[in-house]
């Protein structure tokens, strides 16, 4: 039976949206499923299609086999972008640019580092995917977890299919332990949020003001009405998809406490819910990858918006290096005043410096120059890239972490 | 002046509500904070006072330690209730019910099973809210993620902060790397779906017209206009977490999309809601924990509403012992006629059957009561029992699976 | 011009697909959709396409009519759905039934209660959709929303363009304010939750164990298992979209903050939601008034379920007629004392109060069988339902109430 | 017994914490409440106490009359904050600044536009707070909402309760009809939205690179590490709120499915989530109106920053004025070349428009000068202000639109 079961299975393909439409009679596409294919075996075969399994143990296990497949280029997209971010941590480890906090233009940092960040993001949340996939598992239990039409071989049979199938065995059926999907959705949302941040700062970054990041690409972001305009159009549909998924992610854990031996409306919100979110981050992610392939850093513009600055974002430097002198009250007293002073005339920092008796005591002109010198004051930027390079070359040793 | 600050941290507590109301005139309570402080130190002592942090250092690193000192109860209600589980599950190995899918009755299963599904929702995502709370990790990076105030030992002094504190150590600053707190956040989710599955069985099984759990304990219950009825009240609260924890996971995953090198709203918006997250899922498994320990199981109220199904749920059984004399094909079509009678007629199957002459030619009353004897159809609900307890003995060993 | 325009327009199809692909460069379709448009005119026309016009005018026009659009056939469902339950209140006003509370058998109402409950959830928020539905308006504002192409004739254009597509006129441009979009996500929100409580009610109802709700339809709710189920397969349906919605709403009210004169992510984040709100809510409603059409109520059940009670759901009266001759005080006291006896001793209520003296000398057997029939406890049920029919007979002339 | 029922609730203080205390053991504060209120009043007066009622009612009315109370300064809140944006909007309407779409500037509009965008976004959606919150209903109905002990005078009882509460009236009892609170949910998501969108764009437009706007007010926006910095506290925090406030009211759409007469579970997921909404929106439309009052926008700034843009923000003018010597289409063609050109070069529009000689020829340098001048290309911006504070000045006459 088994043979002509499978050659019937192998066979022309099954009318799809026949299936549809009946199944809505029934509440699953696998009642009018199961009767097609009876319909296609021999008579001696047909009692043993279907036979000891329930709906939900075909359409779990079909959910978790599309999933994973689905999930194959999700995951290679990821890690193209996570390929293409470390590409440019390693290559922007020198290029100085501002950090920005809240908005405002905070204190030196390197473009390296902030690619480091996005590095990190995707290869702890990919990680989180790869895991999630490699839990998902066939379903098999019968009308209600029992396997009772299987007699004492159930848990064998379903090791064995799962086998064969390539998912994960599970300890015992899981129709109302939605444990596995919560955890596929958790991780992308993840991976959602990791690309989402790359996302907000292109978005941000490629602002006409500060145009420091623009996407690449022939044709890219060219806007209707207005032909010179270049719209981060990657980083805006990325950033659309950040914004969906957390929904998507409360929708399946929404869906995820289920009655009895099979939920009435838990089970089936996941239906829809499942590849819109697959659907939703495997286009960022793929986007992501583009994005980060293509990018065009304008690292002259990077210095030139720091050195715009005026050298606000050197106090925290200018006043470790006046404390030597003055002890530290004193220096922190001092800076404050000159940026005061700054802010007030309009100039930078530098001229009010210049102006301030006590500073002049304090320090020679080069001496303040080099101070105000941001390549200096870079801290660990360099060995946080390092770090986070490290931790992708050895990614899929380790688990997440 | 590390001794000077150390002293005055351990000193009289600092104002909380005062700090509280000026922290709102610079967004964040750490301004405040870090002024009180300095006014508590030696003035040479001032300036080493948060040398090199950022506010966001304080705060991300404070939620590390609030939620991570949280947890711990957590983690043992959940323990606790695993454990009740456990305990429910081996001893209701033999304890037949009604297995119930969309509501309907549906085939024999046992309470055992149920326990055991319960258990192993518990053991999974408790195992993965474990992990979560030994990911929480100490934040240290500085204005921009640099520690530039720190030069070259940044990373060695953000190393020992961590281990001093008893927290992860990340591989670089996460100000705008938020997957720690969404992998929390997931967990906790997941917990809840896992104690909102118990809960909502027992709401379903408490019900009067099946009534074959109820909640122990004294005075539990009562209602203020109905004195004799006993409400499922841990189970109603626990369910009521489950309806609400899905949208605080998502205001997480809303909130973990960070821009730049600090987020002007993101990170804000982590504040109230983990907490609530934390403190709705640590009533819940408090109240699973007591649930189970004080569940009071009636297995004779089961055993009579299986038997008032009237032999329909054990129609798979029928078709298959059937199927030995009749062939399987003509065992189905038998099945389906008398399952109709006995509808039509409004009497309980085995009256159909005893009435059907194919049925009557092919089995005696006898094996027709055995074959309705639903303690005899319960395929691998023992097996799956078993598993499931072992997992829960060797959980902690192996992670999250 | 335009009728050059016009006829382009009005002959054969644009290659959707093709459009849609190349739509993805640019950031959105309406590029490719002009430059086809500007292709399919004279020449001399060709700068006149898409003239003032931004992308988001015509995508968020076309959301627009498409809404309104698809909102019909939701509306008319609703309708239908309203006028069934409404026919169910009328016809099932004397139809005594036990009310239950955390799933436990209260006190009696009427399933003509429970139906005019039904009515008025639909008809309130079916009142809310065609309100939101008719404030969908027409966008036009050009780049950044000033319609500085059209000179002075701006407002005009604006309005005439709302009429000739039967939309509202907004106040001005709305590119980011999607108030309009919000208030249509939450009503489409508000119907499911209401079609969801009809179906948790009915899934409740059809429970095996009690019975007094079933589906009807011929060849409804089958299961692949087990022939003689009858799933409530259209309620499941409308409790799984029930769980979805509260999520696509949220996913609207997270696209809802819109930054600039564009957003990069907000906006594009609704162009999957809006559609999936309305199909998930669309299907919900289908099912709920062919549910409610079909719906077959077994009184006899109802009434059965009642008497099973064995009396516990009259205390309120019972306590209420002995006070009469006791004083409150000592009749709540009787009342608790034969509840507990009752309870003790696994009888109904009614052959407690026989046997307890103090009810014996209070009430003879006549009196207290007259103070246990549930018919005569129903209150205002009554009342209740004529209200309720009342302002679904003068719905569409009140507004949303 | 009304009187001394009355009498004792006027007395000292019920002791909140042992009632919230005693209340989880009932799974409501209720019952504790009325057993307190009933041990306060004389014994002949004790079964008057919570007469006919259920727990239901009296926590639903008090969640009515606690929103109620809360919406006032919430609602008072948010029309200072339309106050002060249509006090910018009118004295802004002639501050020409560039508009921004996809962080890409775009073309010029002025800052009475977006702050009149504001406004109405404020207007329209504080209406429909106003709205839910005149439904915001009395609750009375009893345990299974038939106000059976009561008998005819249900309806009277419960419209009376409603008018001396200040509460409307509903229709029928609504222990299981959440609309209300669904649509009062929505709302308060709606002014969350109207600002975040002030918020958004506040944050935006006080990023360093911009600095068109930033937060007025004494000691604002400090960081402790870099005390020249002016954060956009308030702006941050009402971002904040407006990403948190999505998920809540999902919460409260996913608790709207309420089975049969009193949810086990879905109710009581109502009591934690609702406080949370109002609080996060109060504060929100507190820190707005507050921002938008001290706001100070920096006009030249706006007036630079258009400036920079070196005529690309200009474009659709210039093809609109060179179309009528070339031809649209001809004009079309130049324009794009010179920007081209002017990208290609790095050098202003102006100067590649008078580098061009087709331009040249086609229009004299004052004439070039005339149309790359913005302030002749608002279109209907100025209309577009008229008709908001129109609309803003007759609010409250005319519902929600």
């Amino acid at each position: 039976a088994a043979a002509a079961i499978e050659a019937a299975c192998a066979g022309p393909r099954f009318d799809a949206a026949s299936i549809g439409a009946r199944g809505a009679a029934g509440g699953n596409p696998v009642i009018p499923l199961v009767r097609d294919l009876g319909g296609a075996v021999p008579e001696a075969a047909r009692p043993w299609v279907h036979h000891g399994a329930t709906s939900q143990d075909i359409l779990d296990t079909a959910l978790s086999l599309v999933a994973r497949r689905a999930l194959a280029p999700v995951l290679a997209a990821a890690g193209r972008a996570g390929d293409a971010a470390a590409g440019l941590a390693g290559a922007h480890r020198d290029t100085v640019m501002v950090g920005r906090t809240l908005g405002q233009q905070a204190a030196p940092t390197t473009f390296g580092l902030v690619a480091a960040g996005w590095l990190h993001g995707l290869d702890v949340s990919t990680a989180a995917l790869g895991v999630a996939r490699d839990r998902l598992a066939a379903q098999l239990g019968g009308p209600v977890g029992t396997l009772a039409a299987l007699g004492p071989t159930g848990p064998d049979v379903l090791a064995g299919f799962a086998t064969e199938l390539g998912l994960a065995a599970p300890v015992l059926p899981w129709h109302t332990d939605r444990q596995r999907l919560l955890d596929l959705a958790a991780a992308l949302g993840r991976v959602a949020a990791a690309a989402g941040k790359i996302a907000v700062d292109v978005v941000g970054l490629a602002q006409t003001e500060v145009a420091e990041l623009a996407e690449g690409g022939a044709g890219r972001g060219g806007s209707s009405a207005m032909p010179h305009k270049a719209n981060p159009v990657r980083a805006v549909l990325v950033a659309s998809a950040a914004r969906r998924v957390p929904a998507l992610v409360s929708a399946m854990f929404s869906a995820g406490t289920h009655e009895h031996q099979r939920a009435a409306g838990g089970w089936h919100a996941e239906w829809e819910t499942l590849p819109e979110l697959v659907g939703a981050v495997g286009g960022a992610v793929a986007h992501t990858a583009d994005l980060l392939v293509g990018l065009r850093v304008d690292t002259a513009r990077m210095r030139r918006n720091l050195d715009a600055s005026g050298g606000f974002a050197m106090t925290e430097r200018l006043a470790t290096a006046l404390a030597g002198v003055l002890g530290r009250s004193a220096a922190h007293d001092v800076v404050a005043r000159c940026c005061r002073d700054a802010v007030g005339r309009g100039v930078p920092l530098r001229t009010a410096l210049l102006a301030d008796a006590e500073v002049a005591a304090a320090m020679p002109t080069e001496r303040i120059d080099h101070v105000l010198d941001p390549s200096g004051w870079l801290g660990s930027a360099d060995a946080f890239v390092t770090a986070a390079l490290a931790h992708h070359a050895r990614r899929g040793q380790e688990g997440d972490r």
